[in-house]
């Protein structure tokens, strides 16, 4: 069944406010196995909102508004949705008098422009507000399911989770499941290439790539009849995209790359210690994130300048004037003097030019060496990379944890 | 003139996106006068991409897709777009030999795949991507303008404002203008209540707060009828309002408190150290962030452990055992000792429980000592920070950097 979501309020429209309320409630009516098929928002104008109705009413199952269910004469979603449906409201005694019970607790009188908050249609399905003055409703017509919700998230979610949720699950008789295969060191049409018979629509299954911050991810969606022919399928697709992906796979869903490398790094005992040119203490603070970092992860240092380099992890003199501090030697001079420095398992180094400035034609913006020094060798990966300064910054991080997350896998 | 925005992507009608690529583009055409009007999201199919363009063109007169434009086969948008009206699209060589060049520049041959992204319609106006592959476009149809753009914020917000914000403003015929007063170190409300009288809309200018990352962001936005008057509006409220927030205010517009800070101690020629427990390094790689760093910021520590703390910058056995490593005298030694040690001018310290775990009831999560030493004085900072580890250690980084700011100014 197809649901369509419409946000009612110029605040939407206008951009002062995302609408964060359709990506919530996209992500949980899949849970019930429902598909959310289009998003919509409109200002706060009569004549907008019924226009947005009709077109949901001819392509969707089922059409939630969030929004516009206030006190002010701008709040018009239900006076509208209910006229253009032909329903005729009035004040329903058990919501008038909760909403003065609202009012009376904090010691105050209801005003007037709150009394069309108890109006609604004879039949319709109330939808309290645990957290506000706004009720919702749920409203069937031409064998459609309206839902009108409240455009404040805290008072949404609750009502969506608490009375709209078990009716849909009650309605549903299909189950849709999600995988993300979380990916790093493949661009994503390289990536695509590899897994190019799955990708795509086939067989209620959907398979997907997009990009976020570096990292290609690969979603899996399968539609079926029930939870466990859904987790069979997902599970069968999930194995042949491993076996083609494998390199490059370092974890699912909401897995993050610096918190599986550290589960990987205290499940062997094993500590780190950092030493930073260009990536400047960021490559420590992202492995810091995790909350138990202090297992393995006890110092590290920025040594920006070439004598900080000299001072604290002993790289040579004639090394940074012979081929400059962005260079392989210079980065395994680094990774090498913080392992022995910090006495640790691993020392991890990054030297570069993050840029805007400061590029050569030999040593362009964007060229980065990273060292990863265990107790048995040292390895020095260079980089190219492209972006603005933050970007090769962040970069240069995700590409030395997932390298050093390789080594350990 | 009514303008629509659509979004392209499944993982924004499935919800694992937010949209935030509509606010953006409705905040910013009204930069030009013009009238954002409708929102919409479709998935990556081409049958509703196709209804999505065709209810557009009856209703708006500028149409702006994002998203689709990547080299996936589920990217469309443009391919469908330019099928529904009728546009053949060809290979165009300066936008091929583009593309050539940027996987050039990598190391890499171009995939076949990336190949559909140098092909347009004949007189599309091209649309030049800095960060990425997808260059977008602008088409003239049935007397609308309509806009392609990628579905990544950090290449479609470049995009829009280098290339597509000027054209739209040789067709406007108001000005419009914004200024944003970025604040820290008060809450919405306390602010809000100091600029009161001014708040909200009034003579054509309107005067709203927002909150963004623990920063309180005043924006004033005119509308008047050319671009002196709405300067000089925007110039009065202004002083209005640095009157009432001046102790707060950091910057304007893009600012970014951390590049303020570091101009202001370049042009003193004063450098700075930091020695950081909690934020692991995250104080450094912000400074870093700022272009110019390497004239004030040479070197950084990061002491996760008390044995990293007593080892680099002298924090003494004793006060670790007497008060422990999150207390003001460890706070106070870490940023004497920094300062020492790297000679520099100021030295900056850390140390706090960033949770989730970790609390005590006398010392509880988001208890953080920050450490600013000058070679006159050390002053240490007691704060309680609320949010998750990772907030409560970006704030305790912009509480630091705003306290040297203000120290410095």
């Amino acid at each position: 069944m197809k649901v369509e979501i419409i946000a009612v309020g110029d605040e939407v429209v206008y951009g002062h406010t995302v609408n964060t309320n359709a990506s919530y409630l996209a992500r949980n009516v899949q849970l019930c196995g429902l598909e959310p098929s289009y998003m919509s928002a409109v200002g706060d104008e009569a004549i907008k909102i019924k226009e947005a109705l009709h077109l949901a009413l001819q392509r969707s199952e089922i059409i939630i508004f969030t929004g516009g269910l206030g006190p002010t004469p701008d709040d018009l979603t239900k006076e509208v949705v209910c006229e253009a449906l032909g329903m005729k409201m009035e004040t329903l005694p058990k919501v008038y008098d909760a909403l003065k019970a609202y009012f009376h607790k904090m010691g105050k009188e209801m005003p007037i422009s709150n009394e069309k908050q108890a109006k609604f249609p004879i039949n319709a399905k109330i939808l309290p507000n645990d957290c506000g003055t706004a009720s919702g409703c749920l409203l069937e017509a031409q064998g459609k399911m309206i839902i009108l919700l409240p455009g404040p998230p805290k008072e949404m979610q609750p009502m969506f989770s608490n009375y709209v949720l078990p009716l849909l699950k009650n309605r549903s008789s299909i189950a849709i499941k999600h995988l993300d295969i979380k990916c790093f060191g493949i661009g994503e049409s390289e990536l695509a290439e590899k897994i190019k018979p799955l990708l795509g629509e086939q067989d209620g299954a959907n398979i997907a790539t997009y990009i976020n911050g570096g990292e290609v991810i690969v979603r899996i969606t399968v539609h079926e009849k029930n939870d466990k022919k859904a987790d069979e399928k997902l599970c069968d697709l999930k194995n042949k995209i491993e076996q083609r992906l494998e390199p490059y796979i370092f974890g699912y869903n909401e897995d993050k790359l610096e918190e599986n490398l550290m589960k990987c790094l205290s499940q062997r005992h094993m500590t780190v210690a950092t030493v930073e040119s260009c990536t400047g203490g960021l490559i420590a603070a992202t492995l810091i994130n995790y909350s138990g970092a202090s297992a393995c992860m006890n110092e590290g240092i920025v040594t920006y300048s070439n004598e900080a380099k000299m001072k604290y992890v002993d790289v040579q003199k004639e090394t940074l004037q012979r081929v400059g501090a962005v260079s392989e030697e210079t980065a395994r001079e680094m990774a090498e003097g913080i392992r022995k420095r910090a006495q640790a398992d691993i020392g991890l180094s990054s030297t570069g030019i993050a840029g805007p400035t400061g590029g050569t034609p030999s040593k362009p913006v964007g060229l980065v060496y990273i060292g990863i020094a265990t107790r048995e060798a040292t390895e020095v990966f260079k980089l190219q990379l492209n972006g603005s300064r933050q970007e090769v910054r962040q970069k240069t991080v995700k590409h030395i944890l997932f390298q050093l997350y390789k080594k350990l896998k």
